[in-house]
């Protein structure tokens, strides 16, 4: 504790940062200085106030003089930010006996009454901390009358055994070290932390003279605000109770009075339209003063508005985006605080339909909330029945215990997605967030029954293929039937924000786009460029896999071949239709991935079916399927190793490329694919693909007769590949970092099986964050910085990128940022979000020597 | 090439280094200038080789007139390595028909036309490249016949439309550039690169003037050494064949003599007494002023003993450790070297029983060699039948498409292992050379059916279960019955080289050890204590298992403590029995680190078995498997996490060891356990999991009333603990590295999943070596550096270690004690291999700085 308590007036020459007084003290001197009717008010310091709470109570005499003999006051919290809350405000200290007789002169016996009653309750649950049940007959009507006060006193003295505190230097100094304590006990300590609250968060307090609502004339208590929380358009939003005091006019129960006229009701600007014009004036007044958007906690004593608090409006994110946007044009900020205004995770919210929150909802399920946006649609249990829904052009909602990658032709189809099981990074919820499909996984109330096709509820509905539901995938909840919708708006607001981004952004975001209306919806969002093309994706297609699991079935290369040559003209169509709708931009493709058993069915009705397509008997299917299966599919025969020991197939890829760029460089500027090989663990494995896709490109070039250039890069998925950058750069015209497989090997952790034990490893903070929303500074960061710094160093030319999750999240956009990238690349729907991050990351200016980001 | 040819006459003085004339030219010019009757021989440089085959030929009359003028020579190579193989020699160099007449008066028409029919056919097939086939009917025999040197005569020179070339010069011309270019052949260059060469391996060669084995008088050609090949005891063995040439006596077909009088047949002793007693003498001389036991290539010319060559006697594994034992026993070499001649890998072979080479045997099956020794016994084909067989006392072979977690017990009974199925680093291959078990793998030729018990070979024979077969897992076959073998000597020469290893060897060798048995073996083989006691194969054992799985069934936490009671007592037992056997040595204990699924049953009949056993419906038991299952267990819900999740298991386990401590130190020196943490990824995993273990050894402090310390370490398995060592280190007092899954995660690489590209990725050179075998020095290596630094500079006493099956890899054992490490841990029966090892990297002395070793 300092030696002297700092107890600051707020008001015009003041300083009062926030960091020292906290958030709310800094806005009301702020107030107070632009000349706004904000009641006398101090404000006492943050280690002040830990002297408080260690028992050092500064001299509240001279304090209290200040505000003059008959002054009654509140004392509210402060903390150094506004998120992390902090103790409720108590009013009406410093009443006694005396100051009551006072106010039953001023007030009238029932309002003078309920002051003092309100007090001593307040003062023995929140001070005194006796048992609030003592005083539950005494209602907030009942107060008013003078029996009630003398039992509200009366019981404080039998549970205390003392009179009820008369001198307000007492009250106050008890209310103040009550605060300051209840702001060090577990639970405030808990749930600020669950705000962000760093261990050693400060609070600073604020006595403030109170304005009386309940007095003659016109007389009440209100908050309002000056936009509409849902949009951020202009317009007066609140609510006012005549005699009330603080809050009041917020609790349930209360029939508070609308601000604006209103036919529902009475309202302000019915009884008292120039307090209402006063509180616009005054918050035009603050919003160009504090820089923002605020709302205001008032108080009419006797027909004059008092500004007891004040704090940002209420917005939702869309509002947010309206607000920022609004402020800077009319100058009140700068663009480049504008940006800094909004947080780049809640765009997604703009981005998709999102339930009205005042339509009526009827849920039926709860689970995690794996991917924004709502949609309704029929129920289908099957990808099969939701690409018949599909051409039906029935909106649909596919329900699975869990989706397998058999499930993604499916999920193109459907409108939404239901899971019983898995976890936010679940294969559904991850390629429902690729997709911008709205999904709710998880939902482990329901049971599925795929024979019958029903989905039973907990509480024992029953739902049938073909009834409507709707999924909302921003709060993780599914609703019986069709729900009302707020449509999302990429324009007005949102686009001026958007080109703001483009201005300050200054590394390219590419998208991650594996279907033409992926990668139209990428340029939509003003995506540079294709990051990553899954070109896997493309064989899950009904015709394409059976051709695909004819190659897998075959046990000559010649065999393998001929069913290859067979998918090479789809392949080739997919990338001459991407070159065409990327025309001029970079399209990166990443050689096929996955292991070849995720092409074959798994149930045994499924080989049942596959045997007899393929004329094969069922027991040859079944022991293919033995044969390619894996103990850890993750760590397998996947990526650059089957590229390796099966080359027929990057062979045909590179041809499909190849053949492509030669169709699309006729119409236009000549395309220049980017090929990156995917899982490379050794140098020499870079080398022996380049080799093959270099003799490719010969053979079309001599065919063709059209000569193209390529670039040929590698993705780091492994830490090897990270550890030998060095090497792999020299053979490589780009290192492309696959950060979800990178974070699953550096912390040997498979996403699909980490949602058993993420959330319990979060809370027990042995992880500050899930590894695979957040990228990991220390551990998988380092290898990052490492490999970027081998790279670079052994070919100054390589471009260095990030795909993948970590591609659309704004924590791990800045990093990459700073190290230095060249690009990102995230799913379509994260393209606004990572220009805002990156935006924001080069607005700070955080542009730190990577060697500052070593970590050793 | 260089401007002079080097040529160099063996002999006294020559200076003949192995680097530039190769091997055998420095080991027959060292015989020379001992003294021995080597005949007169020159040796042709590497680099004049070089040139030769670039078409430089020496001045070869110069050379020739060295030898006189009758003079027939041979041709030699003399590559750097003796390993690096070479053409072969060619003999009767320089004969022509003058020559040929001579040889007549010399040593009769026979001889002397079976010597120019030879070299005529040989010239004509070796070095004028004709086809053999031409010459097919001249055999040795009818060589003798002056027609059919007539008609080989006729062949060339109707082949190639010239005489027979008559001047030596131009044969020897022809000749050295024919061998010189046959080693610069792809066909040559692949099989010496095989055999190690480097791609610029060189080749010297040698003209030597040649003795006669085929004149009048005692003459005859063969080899001879003496020491036994199986054993290295001293005994003369080897053939010789009186009028024979070079090489003759060991050709199929040829009845040739023995060496010593034997009473099967004739010998040299028999009819030259004389001459053995020569080539005796001869051995001796050359055994000391060579420094090992050679074996001779010799010649008897009309009764005179001619060393044409010599070469370090042939010897099996068992005889390399007898006959440096001798020759350091004897002075011939230091104690250094004679460590120095054991290949540590070799050691191997001498502590299991091996197959008799000269036993009968029947192959039914050919596999991976996966864990050496033989074993013979019962076919059982699952884990219950060879525990049966063993209450029974009746040997087994355990035969399984692959082993699985379940069938540990199974391969603690048997006495050895065949499976259809896996390759080197499968789980069966893995677990049996831990156990030190006869395994072999991969043999894909047979069929089983677990229905019927039958086991059916390729060629259709059907065993049954009961049926006696031998696996031989040190060459990789199974064979019908029993088969004779030879039993490993653990004393005599070995126990002696162990002793010496023991001298230098300054790091520490640890075993890893899960039972008592391992425990006794580790003391057996000298390990100076258990750097990895695995717990979890304790629970694996039949009445543990039971109620191992009333643990993962149990839905409360009180359930799950209540099971895990009753374990305790039994491991309680396991860790006194385990403390007692290695009084005095440290015993490291790895927490529960298997992901619970690995103790369900897999199959739907065990599931079966289950429910009734627990009374739980099957559909509960299924239910609770698929709960469990995971799609990459390797990467999921194991080692700490399940410690941190379920934290009772990490609980009852320390119990168990304190109270074990607290026993084992009543009787003699207190016990300091040593606990390691599994699947360590962040600090805070170490700090939870101390906590607890500290809370439970202060109770059983309390409790018992005895004080103990332990120490606690994590394992660093996963790239990010070792990336954050230095964290990790400042809460521990160890690091042990457990490479395996390090190695895993490193390069993104199931071992499980793995053999089915390993080979083809290390034929590519993708892998130098399989990286489960030989440490990755460049990706995983640098991460142990990486960590070993961070983790000393956190914390200078922090322990170092690598467990695992590293520990046991000479050259990886090598980098460790290089880097500093203060232990490495392997199987008992790779202490040895361990041992031998870190002393010939002592010896060496390259004891490297840590930083040189860091690849950047």
């Amino acid at each position: 504790m300092p030696k002297h308590a700092q107890i600051q007036r707020l008001g015009k020459d003041a300083e009062v940062p926030a960091a020292l007084y906290g958030a709310r003290a800094s806005r009301l001197a702020k107030l107070r200085a632009l000349g706004l009717p904000v009641p006398l008010a101090y404000a006492v310091s943050v280690p002040t106030v830990q002297g408080i709470a260690a028992g050092h109570i500064p001299d509240l005499a001279q304090l209290l003089a200040h505000f003059g003999e008959r002054g009654i006051l509140s004392v509210r919290s402060s903390p150094v930010e506004r998120e992390w809350g902090g103790p409720e405000t108590l009013l009406n200290i410093g009443l006694n006996d005396n100051i009551h007789a006072n106010l039953r002169h001023r007030l009238g016996d029932e309002a003078a009454n309920a002051l003092y009653c309100r007090f001593v309750q307040d003062y023995s649950i929140h001070v005194a901390r006796l048992d609030g049940e003592a005083f539950d007959g005494l209602s907030d009507e009942a107060c008013g009358r003078a029996e009630s006060l003398q039992a509200a006193l009366a019981i404080y003295e039998s549970e205390m055994d003392e009179r009820f505190p008369q001198d307000p230097v007492v009250q106050l100094g008890h209310v103040l070290r009550s605060m300051a304590r209840a702001w060090e006990g577990t639970t405030a300590r808990i749930l600020r932390q669950a705000r962000g609250a760093p261990s050693d968060a400060g609070l600073g307090l604020i006595v403030q003279r109170m304005a009386i609502g309940l007095g003659a004339g016109e007389s009440g208590a209100g908050l309002v605000q000056f936009v509409k929380p849902s949009t951020g358009e202009t317009a007066v939003r609140g609510r006012y109770l005549p005699k009330g005091q603080g809050r009041d006019a917020m609790l349930a129960g209360r029939v508070a009075s609308y601000i604006t006229s209103d036919k529902r009701g009475v309202s302000l600007e019915d009884v008292n339209p120039g307090a209402l014009a006063d509180l616009r004036k005054y918050g035009e007044i603050a919003r160009m003063g504090c820089h923002d958007a605020l709302r205001f906690e008032f108080t009419i004593e006797s027909g004059k508005v008092w500004l007891l608090d004040a704090a940002p409006a209420a917005r939702s994110p869309r509002a947010a985006v309206q607000i920022a946007v609004d402020l800077a044009g009319d100058g009140a900020i700068s663009r480049k605080s504008a940006l800094l205004r909004v947080e780049p995770r809640n765009l997604q919210q703009l981005l998709h339909p999102q339930i009205d929150p005042e339509a009526p909802a009827d849920v039926f399920a709860k689970g995690l909330a794996a991917s924004p946006g709502a949609a309704s649609g029929r129920i289908v249990f099957s990808a099969t029945a939701a690409q018949a829904s599909a051409a039906r052009e029935e909106p649909s909602i596919l329900v699975r215990h869990e989706t397998t990658p058999e499930d993604i032709r499916g999920m193109h189809s459907a409108n939404g997605v239901l899971t019983e099981r898995g976890g936010m990074t679940s294969h559904a919820a991850v390629i429902a967030r690729g997709l911008g499909l709205p999904c709710v996984v998880g939902a482990s109330g329901i049971r599925l029954n795929f024979r019958n096709k029903t989905l039973t509820t907990a509480d024992g509905k029953v739902f049938s293929e073909g009834d409507v539901i709707t999924v909302d995938g921003t709060n993780g909840v599914a609703m019986i039937g069709e729900v009302g919708m707020v449509r999302p708006d990429l324009d007005g607001a949102f686009a001026t924000l958007m080109d703001w981004a483009h201005e300050f952004c200054d590394i390219d975001i590419r998208a991650n786009a594996d279907t033409p209306s992926d990668a139209r919806m990428a340029r939509v969002f003003g995506a540079t460029g294709i990051g990553l093309c899954r070109t896997e994706h493309m064989f899950f297609q009904e015709d394409r896999l059976t051709v695909m699991r004819e190659m897998i079935f075959a046990d000559e290369v010649a065999d393998r071949r001929a069913a290859l040559d067979r998918l090479l003209p789809m392949q080739r169509s997919d990338f001459t239709e991407l070159f065409e709708i990327m025309q001029g931009m970079p399209v990166c493709i990443r050689l096929f991935d996955p292991p070849l058993h995720e092409f074959l069915p798994h149930s045994r009705e499924a080989m049942q079916e596959l045997a007899e397509a393929m004329d094969l008997p069922v027991s040859q299917v079944i022991a293919r399927a033995e044969d390619l299966a894996e103990f850890n599919p993750m760590l397998g025969m996947r990526g650059v190793r089957l590229g390796i020991v099966m080359p027929e197939i990057y062979e045909m890829q590179a041809r499909a490329i190849f053949e492509a760029t030669v169709k699309g460089s006729q119409s236009g500027e000549p395309v220049v694919p980017e090929i990156m090989i995917p899982l490379v663990s050794a140098s020499r494995e870079v080398e022996l693909v380049k080799a093959r896709l270099d003799a490719v490109a010969s053979e079309v070039q001599i065919e063709t007769g059209v000569k193209f250039t390529y670039r040929l890069g590698a993705m780091v998925e492994t830490p090897r590949a990270a550890l030998r950058a060095g090497e792999l750069a020299a053979n490589s015209a780009f290192l492309s970092f696959g950060t979800n497989d990178l974070t699953q090997m550096t912390y040997g952790l498979s996403r699909d099986d980490a949602g058993r034990f993420m959330s319990a490893y979060v809370n027990l903070e042995v992880f500050p964050e899930d590894p695979f929303h957040t990228l990991d500074v220390d551990g998988v960061g380092e290898l990052l910085l490492l490999a970027s710094e081998r790279g670079r160093a052994a070919n100054p030319d390589v471009v260095l990128s990030v795909c993948g999750e970590h591609g659309g999240d704004p924590a791990s956009i800045g990093f990459c940022r700073d190290a230095g990238f060249d690009y990102v690349s995230c799913s379509p729907f994260r393209v606004p979000i990572a220009y805002l991050a990156a935006a924001q990351s080069a607005v700070e200016g955080t542009n730190k020597k990577t060697e500052d980001l070593v970590v050793t």
